[in-house]
C-alpha cells in the first residue's frame, strides 16, 4: 500500500480511504490512487469493489445506430480509448434507427448502472432519460442532438459541410446538382438538406425538388434513386451523397450505370482515395467526435456542473477527383 | 404478476421465485419468466435486480484486436445480435494485439461479472482464465484458439483458404508468388503461412523464403515490403495478402508502384468489387463466426457440459479480377 501511496503522491491513509470506498476523497485524487493501484497490479488482490466508487459499475454505455457500420466502429474505438484512460469499460448497443430500441437499450444500461451514457439518438423524445440524469447519470448526445431535453451535445458542422459541397460542384460548372440522403427524420440528413438548399442559393443554382431523394440508404433504394436522377433531359450532372452508406451504394449503382455524374460524399471512408475516380468527400474527424463526447462525459462525472454544452466540430472538403469534373 | 405467469406458462409461485432470485428454478424456466416480464414492460418496476440471476450482470464480454477494424466491428454486430436475442448486452474491448492488455480486459470483465466471454486472443497463455472458467464463467475463443488451455473455439479454415489462393494463382500461370502477412506470432498468420507452403507444394511451384514477408501490417511496413517483393529479376508476379489490413495497405502501395502483380487477399472487404481491378478474395462469413461463437457460449450458459468443441467454418474464393491475370 505504501508503494501505491508513493506512486500516487498521497498518504497511506488516503489510499486506505479510496480502497474502502470512504467519502471525503477528491475524485481526482481517487482516480490517481486507482491508477496507481492498477499500475502496480494490485487490482486482483483488492477485488472488483475497489474499481468502483459508490454504486458505479465502472462502465459507460454507448448507443449507436449500428456497431458494424465503419463510421460507428471508429467512434466506438475513440470512446473506448478515452474510457480506458479513465479506467472504464464500454457497453455498446445498436439502435437500428429504432427509437424504441434506443430507449430500451438506454434503460437497460441504466439498470446495469453505467456511470454515464453516450447516445447517437434514433428518436427525438428523451424525456425518459430525465429521471436517470437527475439521479446522477450524465448523458452526452453525439452526432445528433437530444429531441426534447437540454443536454450536452457534440455535433459536426452538417450545414457548413453541405454548403461547401454544393458550392464546390457549382464552381466546376454544375447547375443541376442532386441531393441523395437518408430519411429526413434523421437529424443529420435534415441538417444536410438545409445546407444543400443554402448552398444552392449561395451558388446561384436552382434548387429542384425533383433532384432531392431522401430515403433509408439500402442498396435497392439508392439504385432506384440513381436511375431516376440520371434519366431524362433534366438529369442531374452532379450528386451530393448525404453519408457514407449513401456514397457506397451510389458508387455500386454508378458502376452499372452508363453515365458518371460528379460526386461529393459527406463522410470520408476507407479506400475512397483508391477508387476510379477517387472520391471527393466532406471529411470530419470521427475519432475527435467520439473523444470530445467522452471527455465531456468524464468532465460531468468529475463534477462539472456548468450548463449543458453544444460543441460543433469542423468539417473540410477533401478534393480527390470525383468532385472536380465538369458536366458531361 | 399473473399476466407474467400466464405468458410464461408457469405458476405465480414460480414467477415470485425468479423475481426474488430464489434457487430451484430451472434456468430455461427462469429465462421464460424474464422474457415475459420484459415483454410486459414490468422491468422498470421490478428494478435491475430482476434482470439478474444469482450474480449475473446480464452482460457478455467481447475482446477483439480493435473494435474500429471493420472485420471486428462486423463480428461485434453478430455477437450483439445473438446476445440481444438472449436479453444480454455486450461489453467490448480492444487488446491491440497486446497479451497483457487482453489479460487485463478479461480480468476486468470478470470483475464486472460478465456472464461469459468471447475472446479473439492476442496472447498464447490463458491459464489466468482457468479460475474464472472453473467458477462458472464460460469462455469461447474465436478466430484464434486459446494458447495453453482446452476451450471452446470457433475458427475459419485458414489453411484451406490459403491453399486455394495459391493454387488459383498458379492455375493462372504464376510461379513466383509472394506471401505478405501479419506477424507469425499471430495464429491466423502462422496458419495461413502453413497453407501457403502447402499450396506451393500442391501446385508444384517453388516456395521461396525471400518472397515471404510477415510483419505488423502498417502502411509503412507494407509499402516497404512491396518495394522489396516487386524489385529485381526474381520479383514476384503475384501476391497472397494475409488479411484485410494487409490487402488495403498493399492496394495503396501498388497505386504508387509501376507494376501491378496478381492479387488474392484473405478476408473480403467493402468496396473490393469496385476497385480497378476488382479484388479477388478468400471470403468467409464473419457474421457466422460471431454468431457461432455466441451461440456456443449461450449453450454453455444454459447448461451444456459436453467436452470443449472446435468449430471450423468454411471459406471460399471469390474471383473478381485481380487474381485472374497472367504474369506480366
Amino acid at each position: 500500500m505504501s508503494d501505491v501511496a508513493r506512486l500516487a503522491g498521497v498518504s497511506i491513509k488516503t489510499v486506505s480511504r479510496v480502497v474502502n470506498d470512504e467519502p471525503a476523497v477528491h475524485p481526482e485524487t481517487a482516480d490517481r490512487v486507482i491508477a496507481a493501484i492498477e499500475q502496480l497490479g494490485f487490482r486482483r488482490n483488492l477485488g472488483a469493489r475497489n474499481l468502483r466508487r459508490g454504486s458505479s459499475s465502472g462502465t459507460l454505455g454507448l448507443i449507436v445506430e449500428d456497431v458494424g457500420n465503419p463510421f460507428y466502429s471508429e467512434l466506438n474505438r475513440a470512446v473506448e480509448r478515452v474510457a480506458t484512460s479513465y479506467g472504464r469499460q464500454v457497453l455498446t448497443g445498436s439502435s437500428d434507427e429504432n427509437r424504441d430500441r434506443e430507449r430500451e437499450l438506454a434503460l437497460e444500461f441504466c439498470a446495469r448502472r453505467v456511470d454515464g451514457m453516450l447516445i447517437v439518438p434514433a428518436g427525438m423524445q428523451h424525456g425518459y432519460l430525465v429521471p436517470e440524469m437527475r439521479a446522477g447519470t450524465p448523458v452526452v448526445f453525439l452526432d445528433r442532438p437530444a429531441g426534447d431535453i437540454v443536454a450536452d451535445t457534440v455535433l459536426v458542422d452538417n450545414i457548413g459541410g453541405t454548403v461547401e459541397a454544393v458550392t464546390h460542384l457549382a464552381a466546376h460548372g454544375h447547375r443541376r446538382v442532386a441531393f441523395l440522403a437518408d430519411s429526413p427524420d434523421i437529424f443529420t440528413a435534415a441538417e444536410r438538406l438545409r445546407g444543400f438548399r443554402e448552398g444552392c442559393a449561395r451558388a446561384g443554382i436552382p434548387y429542384d425538388e425533383r433532384l432531392v431523394i431522401m430515403r433509408t440508404p439500402t442498396e435497392e433504394n439508392v439504385g432506384e434513386a440513381v436511375r431516376h436522377l440520371l434519366a431524362g433531359p433534366a438529369a442531374a450532372t452532379a450528386v451530393v451523397a448525404g453519408n457514407n452508406r449513401v456514397t457506397v451504394h451510389l458508387l455500386r449503382a454508378l458502376a452499372h450505370a452508363g453515365t458518371r455524374p460528379a460526386l461529393v460524399g459527406f463522410d470520408d471512408f476507407e479506400l475512397a482515395d483508391l477508387l476510379d475516380p477517387p472520391v471527393t468527400v466532406i471529411a470530419h474527424n470521427v475519432s475527435a467526435l467520439g473523444e470530445a463526447a467522452a471527455e465531456l462525459l468524464f468532465a460531468r462525472l468529475h463534477g462539472d456542473q456548468s450548463t449543458p454544452r453544444k460543441v460543433v466540430l469542423p468539417v473540410r472538403l477533401v478534393p480527390r477527383g470525383s468532385g472536380e469534373v465538369p458536366p458531361a
